[in-house]
């Protein structure tokens, strides 16, 4: 073991997830929003959680989803030592730009900074849907993914995991937080159990649409695809506004909006800042007049996922 | 004018469409076996079917995909001109390998040919989408595409027709032909109007993983992408022996089998050529035991489309 530290911090970036075409398979990560951890190697083995600033979450590892992913990977890597984490959260719980994705991801980057032999991201991954799992009942990998892997990824399967670094086009992103709460429980039951055939293949092809636009830096099919005819027309009955904010983003020539994760942020795209900037300045005054809170960042795609701080 | 002749030859591509993961949107194109046509420039405007060899289908140029698709063209450019047409059919009428796509493509093809300013390929397959309808009721694109552009392609949308050309990978293709029919309004009416939500996540990803590794040269995703939940399972039912043939395909190393179009022919997939004809010489036998006439091609990915003689 050489040039290694005991203590280390680490960001781990907020992510936006689903990106309209891509339910439960496409995500990106953002730039300067996310959460700061500190990891401490120590002769216990094991995992504490020391301090949580930024968020009312459990300090209980067994009930923590840092903790929960962290410990997943020592047992998996068979550590013959233990870490205490103190999470400082930026990025708010339910607000649907991956939160707990970002203490899985941040949990397991972290660890693999203090191993002797690192593993690989599709591993990371493995172990930080462990805790992703404690928060969303379910262990998947869309927010999880762009999260460690940084830029914009695919997650084309799980048995076995397969994950694609699709190339990142120079993007600005709006990502507007309205201060309501949307349970996790809420997001999935508004969804239909079942969908014309005809919307599942016009989806494949947005998705697809997608994935070839950004292979041949195509700029009209990428702004055609970024569609959905599956999961918005449900969910957006949750969001207060959406119609609205949409024709805000659409009169501001961002290319898509739509809602981030199960909301309720909402993410705008354009390739001009300015666009962005007024977008989220006309949405902060649509949402001042009705006495709602919200929260409002302009980023950039992050392509370098969670990094030493 | 220079340089143009008054008599050409053209051949037109036997395709594949659907793929498994790509219903109504993927195809390929296939080496070797394929349709020729003769195309005459004359004064008269209109078009003239001349001649008809190797298929029943009418001469009467409204009730003829070739002759409807060059038809559509001529009007569309206004051309000075007429054009006598004689086709010499090698791909069967409804054996599921793109047989009137290859009339279309071939007739809008051969026209372009005679003409001073030609169409780019996206816009002669608008032209054989009009011939296309003729045969199938709907104007579609998924075997017209990979037909006139050769290679893999992949139909994004309709509004507008957007058409890329997907990376070709070194491959080889086996081809059955069963000679059973299969009624198109069969093939429709056996598929549900509605699925499950989650089959439909499933084919995005499919979708979008055979796309992203096309790109990357992905060998094992390509081998997991190419799958079908939706249509499949349900279409299976019309052809005889459907799970032995898969089987058979397995059993020679085959990592892709499904259907072609809407059947019945039947594509295989597979790196080596000896894996296509084993499994070729298999099937033959499995069909020539139960008394049933089938027919078999070797081939490869056409990457050249329609081409002149």
């Amino acid at each position: 073991m050489t040039n290694q530290k005991n203590n280390i911090t680490i960001f781990a970036p907020a992510t936006v997830a689903n990106v309209n075409c891509g339910f439960d398979t496409l995500g990106f990560a953002l730039e300067g929003i996310g959460d700061t951890m500190v990891f401490t190697k120590v002769p216990t083995p094991g995992v504490r959680i020391t301090q949580v600033t930024g968020a009312d979450i459990p300090l209980e590892t067994s009930q923590n989803v840092a903790g929960v992913a962290a410990q997943a990977m020592l047992d998996g890597v068979q550590a013959d030592f233990g870490v205490e984490i103190a999470i400082h959260k930026r990025i708010r719980p339910g607000s649907g730009i991956g939160s707990s994705s970002a203490s899985a991801a941040g949990a397991v980057f972290g660890v693999n900074q203090l191993l002797d032999k690192p593993l690989s991201l599709s591993e990371l991954t493995q172990y930080a849907m462990k805790g992703e799992a404690i928060a969303s009942g379910q262990e998947h990998a869309d927010n999880v993914a762009p999260c460690l892997y940084g830029g914009i990824t695919l997650v084309t399967g799980y048995d076995p995991l397969h994950i694609v670094a699709l190339p990142v086009p120079e993007l600005y992103v709006g990502i507007l937080h309205p201060h309501i709460k949307i349970a996790t429980k809420d997001a999935r039951e508004i969804l239909p159990k079942h969908i014309p055939l005809k919307d599942a293949i016009a989806q494949t092809q947005y998705l697809s649409g997608f994935v070839a636009a950004l292979y041949t830096q195509d700029t009209q099919l990428l702004e055609n695809s970024i569609k959905d005819v599956l999961i918005t027309p449900y969910r957006k009955a949750l969001i207060p506004y959406y119609d609205e904010l949409e024709n805000l983003a659409k009169d501001q020539e961002c290319f898509a909006f739509g809602i981030s994760g199960s909301g309720p942020s909402l993410f705008s795209l354009s390739r001009k800042k300015e666009h962005i900037d007024n977008y989220l300045t006309q949405s902060k005054q649509l949402f001042a007049q009705q006495g709602l809170e919200v929260d409002a960042y302009a980023s950039k795609i992050n392509t370098s996922g969670c990094t030493l701080c």
